[in-house]
């Protein structure tokens, strides 16, 4: 997508050396745009540890080139698989990082050494050739829905999203924004409900920018204000991203996601969930009792950053300096409160029913794995 | 309650002078514990518009002490039916500011002049004093739950609350953490999950500050996370206070107490509110339609002030500084989410038959009105 005009990725490589590896600081958005050049696959892994990249999608796509970066240096088959190891175990939630190492190993061990580094290039790159494919597919199942209400109602279209599934979640397009920015594109008159969400603020800082930047009209809300928007009918449909979703519907997004799932429910107001298909975990059912949840640092909470009146950057403590915090990244909304998966295939109901008409040979795999 | 051993009321009296009122800053909790001084109406009023006080019980203490102030300066009644006004205009949400103000009109109107002032002095030593004994009361009626989980469980007893409905809020006690005081005077081994609740971050702020100086042991969460904790069974009972119940039941409280209602429902977790009997609002049936949410300003949610790493108190700008915000600041809990009421008189179902059994002197007076 666009910032100011210039068109961008969230991760490319380097058009000078033609190997490195380009990524933002989204810790920095939105007080600066900041590029990195990732050299090793220690510098990849910090770059998804540290939350320099994030969102399912895009951190897929980064361990990809992570590992081609292993093999420039060292094609060996043990390299290859303790750094693969390394990479994978960044970041537990997130079913597309587990996905995107499989798949490029899957290729890799197929590759004699001299050619493995050329191979995991191309390979990363096809990663992410597939998912900007897949997020503008998305785009296309999920503008329709906006198109009906727009079409309904006559009058301005109003989204909820939480956290940031936008383009720089993604490598391009975003998934639970990339309806938003195509039915934009098209004219259709929309404003987007942005909230927080704490601890890290990505959808205040970083959704909010992206927006901005393409010129998308939106209001920054507490997380606490979704529930009584809905209740008073400023919010007609609700679109967010997700880390994992089970075979059966049940979705694993940033913590908070539940709780709007909940109000929607409640409020009648349409919950879905966009997604590309390498966010489907098909081996899980139960996500409430079989998805892990990270915990992450409790100064995530205790602490947050942002721009100083003096415009410095800066970090304040927001709890008193003896209160513990405590910080789960994730929650699990059940498939009952999810009206349905865009995925970027079409979209569906989130059942193991509405994921099998989607994407039948995966069902039929699992289908046979079990038997 | 005590600060470090030292009790303290949230509103009194100056022992040196005899008629200036004391309060804290409670914007400057928890980073510093300031003592303000009020003299005359105007000050009253602007210590209750900026949240240096905030909390219904409060409100409406402070705001009663501030009709003496102004009593004090001129007893006519032109002056005392101005600033009266004025005081009641000061936030639209909290039911029990308008009942003080009319508590106390209700009096001095009945009063010469000459003895208006003395009289001020006493009504709102009463309001305070009343406010006291309700909050003990509810204390009371709200340990009777904790001591039954606590004995039906034999473990730890897990509390979540929403903001800060402690004695900071009140007079003494609190409303909501006065059972968890209670509990914790008896013994009986308690954590309390406490949240933001973003914008102001009263909880964080306020209900952290006020369990740790009085040695409750608590942990502070995201907006976000209370869901999830529900789901994983960490939540054993939520409390939470009130700015306005109607005599249906329906609750007006921080923006997100809905949100997590929903969760507990969800969950089958008990979700109870407590309150004093100054902030049922019996004029009120629907809540979602009769009681006005305030909409505060934007700037409480693009910035947040806290403790910079120097020690200084510092804000920082929390969104992109082209992105506008919005700032409801309550919402509306619909009764039949609301597992009961602890109210002074004792606990109750969140309906009109429930709140006519406590209090049915009031109900009978509603339904003479509406005959």
């Amino acid at each position: 997508m666009k910032i100011d005009g210039t068109p961008y990725r969230s991760v490319w490589v380097d058009q000078q050396d033609g190997w490195s590896v380009r990524i933002f600081d989204q810790t920095r958005l939105p007080w600066s745009l900041d590029i990195l050049r990732l050299t090793d696959p220690r510098e990849a892994a910090h770059a998804i540890r540290s939350m320099q990249v994030r969102g399912a999608p895009l951190i897929g796509a980064v361990a990809a080139y992570g590992l081609a970066l292993a093999l420039r240096a060292d094609a060996s088959t043990a390299a290859m698989e303790r750094d693969a190891a390394m990479l994978a175990g960044t970041r537990p939630t997130a079913v597309n990082l587990r996905w995107a190492i499989e798949r490029m190993l899957a290729r890799l061990r197929a590759t004699p050494e001299a050619g493995r580094a050329r191979a995991a290039y191309d390979e990363a790159a096809a990663i992410a050739d597939e998912d900007v494919a897949q997020c503008a597919a998305i785009g296309r199942h999920g503008l329709e829905l906006i198109q009906q209400i727009a079409g309904r109602t006559g009058r301005r279209v109003n989204l909820l999203t939480h956290c940031n599934a936008g383009w720089l979640a993604t490598v391009d397009w975003g998934t639970a924004l990339a309806p938003i920015y195509m039915a934009h594109d098209q004219g259709i008159d929309l404003h987007g409900w942005v909230d927080g969400p704490r601890p890290r603020d990505q959808g205040a800082f970083l959704t909010a920018w992206e927006l901005g930047r393409h010129g998308v009209k939106h209001t920054v809300i507490a997380d606490n204000a979704g529930g009584h928007l809905m209740q008073h009918g400023q919010v007609d449909l609700v679109i967010v991203g997700t880390d994992r979703v089970t075979r059966t519907g049940d979705v694993a997004n940033k913590i908070g996601t539940y709780l709007k799932a909940l109000a929607a429910h409640d409020n009648n107001v349409p919950f879905w969930v966009a997604l590309p298909a390498s966010t489907i975990d098909w081996d899980v059912s139960d996500g409430l009792a079989e998805i892990p949840i990270e915990e992450r640092a409790g100064a995530e909470l205790s602490t947050i950053t942002g721009r100083a009146m003096d415009g410095s950057i800066a970090t304040v403590r927001v709890m008193p300096s003896d209160s513990p915090a405590a910080n789960p990244a994730f929650d699990v909304t059940p498939a009952r409160l999810v009206t349905g998966l865009i995925t970027d295939r079409g979209r569906c109901k989130a059942t193991a029913e509405g994921l099998a008409s989607l994407f039948p040979e995966r069902a039929a795999a699992q289908h046979a794995t079990l038997a």
